[in-house]
């Protein structure tokens, strides 16, 4: 019973408050607010985990004057922790200190009690823990041959009396060991408790003579391209080093569609590879244990993400049915099995958890970005887009979640681009063009001046000026299409050639020169930008058909597009009719599943002009978050300028790093989170997008930069754009400007204009 | 809602009934009264496990009227599934036959529905099942891009809504296979579900193409001798074979705690009996399957039993805390873990259950013979003893239970007898002895005929007659000493060499000599008589102790025996002052602990006569339950004579087999036994003979035959002995006569009367 006269406590950083009886410990009132306070020793004031700061002041909103003489004072055991352990001024033993009056308790996190020395905190990110691992510390009663109970049974006798953990199940390798351990520990162990679900029996994996006061855990994020892993502590959530490396599965296949196929054509393909990438992650784990100074045996928890393929190989699972529809998942919910059976060497009764795959091209590691960035717990309406070969795209807030996948080809990595290469030093990364002179600017990886400072030459010498990357296939196109260079249709304009020459023609096109030396020659070519244009089409149309789905009710129906009128050119065949759409949809589809089949596009098309239909009037999207390494490098506002996203806020716009890895981090410092995100997963509806009859009109007016029909009010208020009102929307005579491939000055003009209020 | 008016339906043989509304299939109404009736295609009539019978008549007990008409018509899936199996007369699909009038319905037991044999029944007796394994036959969701849940979570669906099994844990090695079984199978498949413990998650351990209909599990006995292995059918409770093999832990030491120092001597000690018995029980296994002709991979389900040395030995346990006070088993508490943690080859994710042990000395075997045997199900107070080198002896009813063990040696196995040998083709097994006359005729193992029957010479000479076993030794000495040739004090009486020339001088004391032929003479030493004594007299100070915890409650303090005056003899020491009985014990402890020192008997002393001490009214017991198989080749008349064990009613005393081979069968074939035998085991209060203070009086009041201090009433109605009144009780001039270790003429006559009377 507390009453309105007891202490107010306000626990930070959970914003978790309530009222206590005075002489209440700290971390009595911490649990009965539900707020994770790690303690090994169970209150014995020797593990040192349980650390609380008081914040002091005066917290108005609150209500509530703090002080640090509103707990008890220092007790025996306090001052004998801090006379064997570092114990930094102001910091208490939650289990010790009682409350005396209103108080602000921060709890800090990444707290160092012993000697491993906290490296790195790549995720700064603060939230609640409640890892599946414990360490529970007992003193065990000795053995009585008037009650000749197991030396396990009176270990678990302890362990349901202190720690409330009742029944566990024991690892098979701990029953020889239990006697030699107890009576090294002079009947005082540490239990390791693995406890994930709450509908289940906890686990005991491991046991320890006295006192074990930390156990680590891992975050993997196993990507098609790059294996990425963090080692964290379990019991302070502190990240103590991080490794990253190759997924080896390149040398069987670039992209995932190649992989499938290799496991296809051998039959030692898929072991190969799942052997390759557990040997890869495996030697991860290594490398952070050696970096952190820890047994690989104290690795007591890791959480996996991929996509499906990914996800698939590394379970050993054949990925043959993802590869063609209807794209069967083996398994799509979370999947927990021993480490050992992946062939990991961790602790040996570790578990891995994956977590859930949504659909057959969103996988793991789209529930982890979704669990990351949290749509479902915000009322504002997020766009996730991860980016790679395949787009996966999570759209929605509290209220629903749509979830696709969109495959967008790898010209976004920089492949398939003549000039593409993957970020690496020497890669061109950002470019400015000058919209009068047109001439380029740019910054290279690993070059810290741009191209036009002084110094640049000397700089650039080391690494070189090697090709361009994704960020840098995005700005240089955007570039183009402000200066004018390209239409809003994508056409290379060989008109200017006579004004720059940068513009120079190359067969039945042009090209842009955006770097040359005596043996070196970096061009845009028109290929690459029809490259470009079907992937941001393609993860365009995607972002459309979800946003469709959650404006309207599915009953409504959405008519067909009608054909625009279409100028013919003089020598290219510039009509694009609308039934070719799906031929370029169906084209890009089979260059990626088999590299089989080249897009059919030589000489660009202008694009057609679907008429705006009558649907539920558009969302409104909030907020767009761009994961994964492309989404890190890519300027929000130049993938908004070349229509890969819908318009929105450019400061609600941004990335979000590896939100796949962050989101596997949390699963493993939180099992709440993994309930939360299977729970989550099972919400969010799936679309396909190939089986949607929309698909390829959304494709063809996304060809267009940024979109034949999209208004983007937001961008044009700070990024005036060629042939749109100020308001962003479609300007009016476009119809009569269509259709020609060649130069329009007033809407090359109109691009400059842009740019210099830009400037 | 059903009313008075409803069909009753009774079902048998757990008796549980109920009334049902006309048209409630009788599957659905076993279930509602929780009577298992196994299922493995969920009623869609193909797997056949679901068999009743209805018993026909007047059952006025149950005022039923029962008819085979009073189920519905056959139905189609039952013709259909006639015309496919064999289908005995009489026989009905409990999923299709529907209630329509008053029944009493059979649940026929080892029903064979698929080619396997029933070879055995080991045992016949019925009791209801509900195994840890269940297959679950599904008809799974195709998939579907927009619904993209994964073949897996189609199946979990699948089993959620026909089987009602949530969220079950799947084995890793399944997830491969996951996609090629489901396609196989048609989007049918069955599931092997494991479910043990309600509080934990079912577990999917296999699966396979379209209806699996057979599941198989082991039960197995590791004694410290003889390793007995049954093999079971989980879904119809038959049992398909047997096999059983000698302990090949026998190399490194006869007995257990000859073992025992085995593994500390020797730093490979345990590992190698370790692997030794599970390669023994491996390769029964083999047998058994080979023998049944099914796979080891369709045994799922397995179940151990053993005492704690065996127990902890077939763990990997380092079983040497077993070997010293205060005797700490390493795990007291039911274990289950993998089987192939333990080296064997069954189906590859089978999990093994090992039952509870009670106590260090008493083992999961004791745990199975109780389960097997009830005590705490009954309401009458049983004693079972399980003999072995150590006996186990556990004592109670429904309202309480006690055990024990005591060190008994192995004197009762035909070892340290002069002439014994273990029980096998030429060991004299049955003796008589003429009071008369003194002459023996005796039975050998392997010969149908008496010794002094015709033919008997003969037919033993293939197997000859090579020693005495160990019923072949209680035997002899109970006819020794109703025959007046051994006093209640276990003395050969001398004088009666002059009488006979079976008694015969052997140094210091006498032997009877049994069979003697030019080459070979079987004797009865004094020793072998001294060395059945301590046996027996450990055995019953055990008992006793058990009894008298079980009388009284355990505040009542029991005062120290008085010595009896006890007469010199003029050459031999016989006086046995109390203060040497307990160096008799220690010597008897030390004899089996190392096998270092030797008993100190030599000419046997006549024994004190302890007073009778006011303690509560000893108990009665109902009945006695001789267990392993020493119990099952001992008469229990013979046991009573010699006092192995207090009286009882000769009728309610008797050999239960192989008691821990039956409960751990039980275990197996039903889940709640496992929960049963746990919660009971918890009950039971553990004594430790060795620190009883009581041990040693009773120890020599039990060196006498049968008892020097307590009465048989229940043995002397059958049974008259010497210095016995009728009554069973001890004669009141038995003083005036203890102490003379020659003939006692009158005593000896009684016997002879009570022989005649007898004949």
């Amino acid at each position: 019973m507390t009453t309105g006269a007891d202490p107010l406590v306000l626990f930070m950083p959970s914003g978790r408050r309530g009222r206590f009886p005075r002489g209440t410990p700290v971390i009595e009132a911490a649990r009965t607010l539900g707020v994770y306070v790690e303690s090994v020793c169970g209150g014995r004031g020797i593990c040192g985990r349980c650390q609380i700061e008081v914040a002091e002041g005066v917290f108005a909103k609150h209500k509530i004057i703090s002080a640090a003489d509103h707990l008890s004072a220092w007790s025996a055991k306090e001052a004998r922790y801090a006379a064997k352990r570092p114990f930094p001024p102001g910091r208490r033993l939650s289990c010790s200190a009682t409350i005396e009056g209103d108080l602000v308790v921060d709890l800090p996190t990444g707290m160092a009690v012993n000697s491993a020395v906290v490296r790195k905190a790549v995720d700064t990110r603060d939230f609640p823990r409640d890892p599946a691992i414990r360490l529970l510390y007992v003193e065990v009663a000795e053995p009585d041959m008037h009650a000749p109970l197991g030396d396990l049974d009176r270990i678990f006798a302890a362990l349901e009396r202190d720690w409330d953990v009742a029944a566990p199940i024991v690892d098979p390798a701990i029953l020889p060991e239990v006697q030699a351990i107890l009576r090294r520990g002079g009947w005082r162990v540490t239990c390791a408790i693995a406890l994930d679900r709450d509908d289940e029996r906890p686990r005991l994996m491991g046991l320890y003579p006295g006192l074990k006061n930390e156990a680590y855990g891992i975050a993997v994020d196993i990507g098609s391209t790059t294996i990425a892993l963090h080692l964290s502590s379990l019991l302070s959530g502190a990240t103590i080093a991080s490794a990253g490396a190759p997924n080896p599965q390149i040398r069987f296949g670039e992209d995932l569609m190649s992989r499938v196929s290799y496991v296809m054509m051998n039959p030692q393909g898929r072991p190969q590879m799942t052997v390759a990438v557990r040997a890869a992650i495996q030697a991860l784990i290594e490398e952070v244990a050696a970096e952190a100074r820890i047994a690989t045996d104290d690795i007591m928890d890791c959480v996996f993400v991929g996509n499906p393929i990914m996800h698939h190989l590394f379970l050993g699972i054949d990925p043959t049915e993802l590869g063609q529809a209807p794209f069967a998942l083996a398994v799509s919910g979370a999947v927990a099995v021993p480490a050992s059976d992946l062939d990991l060497t961790l602790h040996p009764a570790a578990r891995a958890y994956l977590l859930p795959c949504i659909a057959g091209h969103v996988g793991a590691d789209a529930a982890a970005v979704t669990l990351s960035e949290g749509p479902h717990r915000q009322d504002e309406t997020m766009l996730i887009v991860d980016v790679g070969t395949n787009a996966e795209i999570v759209l929605g807030n509290r209220s629903r979640l749509l979830a696709a996948s969109s495959p967008t080809g790898p010209a976004f990595e920089g492949a398939e681009i003549s000039s593409g290469q993957r970020a690496a030093p020497g890669a061109i990364e950002r470019v400015r063009i000058d919209p009068h002179t047109l001439e380029p600017r740019f910054k290279v990886i690993g070059v810290e001046t741009w191209s036009h400072e002084p110094g640049f030459a000397e700089a650039a010498r080391a690494v070189g000026v090697t090709g361009i990357c994704g960020s840098g296939i995005i700005e240089v196109i955007a570039e183009m299409f402000l200066a004018g260079i390209v239409t809003e249709d994508g056409v290379i304009d060989g008109a200017l050639a006579a004004r720059s020459p940068r513009i120079v023609r190359e067969g039945r096109t042009f090209a842009y020169v955006l770097h040359e030396t005596a043996d070196q020659t970096i061009r845009v070519l028109q290929t690459d930008i029809r490259a470009i244009q079907l992937g941001k089409a393609a993860l365009y149309a995607g972002i459309k058909l979800l946003m469709d789905r959650f404006a309207v009710p599915p009953a409504l129906a959405v008519p067909a597009p009608t054909s625009a009128p279409a100028a013919a050119s003089d020598d290219l065949p510039l009509d694009l009719d609308p039934a070719e759409a799906p031929a370029l949809a169906d084209a890009l589809f089979a260059a990626q599943a088999g590299r089989a089949a080249e897009p059919a596009i030589s000489p660009p098309p202008p694009l057609p002009v679907p008429e705006t239909t009558a649907t539920a009037a558009p969302i409104r999207i909030d907020r767009i978050a761009l994961a994964g390494a492309f989404g890190s490098f890519i300027e929000p506002r130049y993938a908004m300028i070349l229509g890969l996203v819908p318009d929105c806020d450019l400061a609600k716009c941004g990335s979000i790093g590896n939100a796949a890895g962050a989101g596997a981090r949390m699963a493993l410092l939180n099992r709440a989170y993994r309930r939360e995100i299977e729970a989550t997963v099972t919400r969010i509806a799936k679309i396909e997008t190939a089986l949607e009859p929309d698909f390829q009109r959304h494709f063809v007016a996304a060809m267009a930069f940024p979109n034949k029909l999209d208004a983007y009010p937001e961008l044009c208020r700070v990024q005036p754009l060629p042939n749109r009102g100020a308001d962003g929307s479609v300007l009016a005579n476009r119809p009569d400007t269509a259709g020609s491939p060649v130069g329009d000055g007033r809407r090359r003009r109109a691009g400059s204009r842009a740019r210099e209020r830009q400037a």
